[in-house]
């Protein structure tokens, strides 16, 4: 197999990976008569930081970015490669993000489909919404923005640091290894995850909203596509500036 | 001693340890006058996932599978021996299997030990089951099975990848580490547990329902047979799913 | 210094450490006014698992036992010399039993003094001996030893196991490394404290109730002398038993 | 660019990270309307602990001090050379102190930004204040000061034995790995926050506190001048006992 199909591949399966445990993870809280119900905002952000621990772990031929925002970030700071060794160009580009949304869209399928008496069960339609995709605590586009960019800018910047910032150019997060980038995940959940519920990733907002508008949810409501752009644009805003400052702000040395 | 009667022992080891502890937390949690009473599925997820920790520790030598469903995914995925080095057969994946049925009943009765005054004091029966066996949260065969094999799925096919695929032919539990595994489990627990409890193991589930039938729990009720074949059965389909698609999904490579 | 010297000081520091942390986190939760008031017994695990984390990062000369049942547990499983090479003997076991006792003592003073203002207003005697000390759910002489027995059994045969078995027989729990053990603890306390709150180390809890009993404490009672024997002698023959143990389930070989 | 023009842009950039996670997690716990909204103090003590991970990693070039309490604790336990290389001295000391105040206040200041709605809609002035600096429980100078000291003294103690004290007397927090330090933090706040919240850390407290003074919070209220001085004063205190005592109490051998 081509080596570019590879990465394509290894995206999708651990982005679904990824999103398939991260939505599980607020399914099991939100959701009528789990036994995870109102398990608590930390047992949410435990479970979304493992959920990426086990998607860089499947994820490792690609170099497990599983996140537009990491991708881009990427590219700002001067990555050459990605993954098995593709060169960065807009078509390596287009499909790690194609295959992060293809990813993110199986994960919420399969999601959907654990939980399917659940969703059946739960009377409240914004409950199930919020099983896919992020949705604002005080409603206010520019601060919710603000707040992406911020949690984005975060995880990129803290990734393109790990190891004294000299694989950042040209790793994604499985060159951190696993854990060290589930526990950025868990913080950046526990920190700034209270006003916007931390979407800090494109795909993972964007393609369980595609699949919870595609998928017949029983009683299911709006997919809230009026706010769909703020966790698309925040962490591509946040990705980019975190890539870029890194150059700057977190210089390589020798000693 | 045979190096197959060494694994088999190990097996027995570990999957009690696993077993004692991974009841004990529900125990805990469920039983009246427990000091860790509510203690909330967080905490629940928690104790499951280290007492994995715990067992593939003492396990080393049988390659801690501790698990029928890690046993039969190796198989699918193409493993050629086991633990020390036993081919692998009709016999050893036998001898493995039992030797994880023994140790989940021995780690249940252990559990029921260290409880014992809790058991005794406890009113309700059903509660008194959950420490040793799951059930559902909304019983419908079906849909408890399709979250059972999803779970597992999830669970064999991230210990196929770690390491990037190499190992997991080979390997059991303990080629990973303790610690990843752990943090798989617990993150299984809480994004996929919500429905059925997660039993993703056929020896966990059903080895300490055997227990309950025959200890002579005071006051306890009914051991849901009828629910039985369900975290036997699912565990089994996602297992096998698992190490056939690792073939395909999980390309190894050498960049 | 002499080496035996070396090693009661860091058994004195490292069980200090241990107890003061620990003893912390029971007062935090337990004491009227406090930011961490009613936390939660998954946080109390937590705060011990890592009390254990700092004491054995401080006591790295003397192996870090910081418990009898540990040093017992390695003499009856064949270890040969402790720490820095100090050979095995009565006066050997004894200065580490000795230099563990001192320290939980210290430890329980210090935390006394770090929560002298909630000690001061709270009201309820039992919850000041329980920030010392550990007590029964429910009271049976019997049934408590049984899981202090069991409690304490898991925590030396898993220290006995880390590393396939291999250093076992002469490390102490740094040999292990520290958050292995920490993690360990975790769950024990998950799965096993229920009953009886987890002593599993007569130092942690005889210390503590000596220091309960001459610190001049507002408005304390009891000590509970009569249950005080439980969690000494039943961690002794947890820990003897697994170094027993240990020996036959625990084989070490070369694959 | 000068080495001690770099490690000064590391600790800004660290403890700004730092901050910024760690008065984020306040935010959402405290702050009205949040999605982790009473998230409960195991909450917060991890947040803060993996604040702590996400600074040490991006302060890799300065060697992570993040705190004037562990420059100054280093400095006392006989450290000659910070970061880069450079001398300690008096010049290098009040740089590394200024980055870290520097930072503090960034980071309060990028966590407003975060929170902005939810500082606006919070009727209550106290739970502003809190996101930025520590208060104490129960008011007591003298006893606040005692706990602050200890658990100083905790953090800077366990910090120089790490790895056996033998980097101690030349590293920061990130000689040791930021998942230790971590973990150390977070064991501080569940077994010594109870009393004062545990600044612990002169920049930490008193940065966010001239941020509060300065920034135009809605409806904010008193910076609460009067106790300024405790979370500066006792880390100091409990950082230097540290690094002099761990001279004492912490041997280097070389068993």
């Amino acid at each position: 197999m081509d080596k570019l199909a590879i990465d394509f591949l290894s995206e999708i399966v651990g982005t679904g990976t990824l999103v398939l445990l991260g939505t599980g993870v607020v399914a099991n809280v939100a959701l009528i008569k789990n036994k995870g119900f109102n398990g608590g905002f930390l047992m949410v952000t435990i479970g979304w930081g493992l959920a990426v621990f086990a998607g860089v772990t499947v994820a490792y031929n690609s170099g497990a970015h599983l996140n537009p925002a990491v991708t881009l970030g990427l590219v700002a700071s001067g990555a050459k490669t990605f993954g098995l060794g593709v060169a960065v160009s807009l078509g390596s580009v287009l499909t790690y993000i194609a295959g992060q949304f293809i990813g993110a869209i199986l994960g919420a399928v399969v999601c959907w489909l654990a939980y399917k008496k659940h969703f059946d069960e739960e009377p409240e339609p914004a409950n199930k919404l919020g099983v896919f995709s992020t949705g604002p605590a005080i409603r206010s586009y520019a601060w919710n923005l603000v707040t992406e960019i911020i949690g984005t800018f975060v995880l990129v910047f803290v990734v393109l640091a790990f190891g004294g910032g000299r694989q950042g150019a040209t790793g994604g997060l499985a060159a951190l290894g696993a854990l060290p980038v589930a526990l950025l995940v868990i913080v950046i959940g526990t920190s700034l995850g209270g006003p916007t519920g931390y979407a800090i990733n494109p795909a993972r907002d964007l393609g369980p909203r595609i699949a919870h508008a595609f998928l017949p949810i029983k009683g299911k409501g709006s997919s809230d596509w009026s706010y769909a752009w703020v966790p698309v644009v925040g962490p591509i805003i946040g990705g980019l500036l975190a890539g870029w400052l890194s150059l700057l702000l977190l210089p390589i040395t020798t000693a």
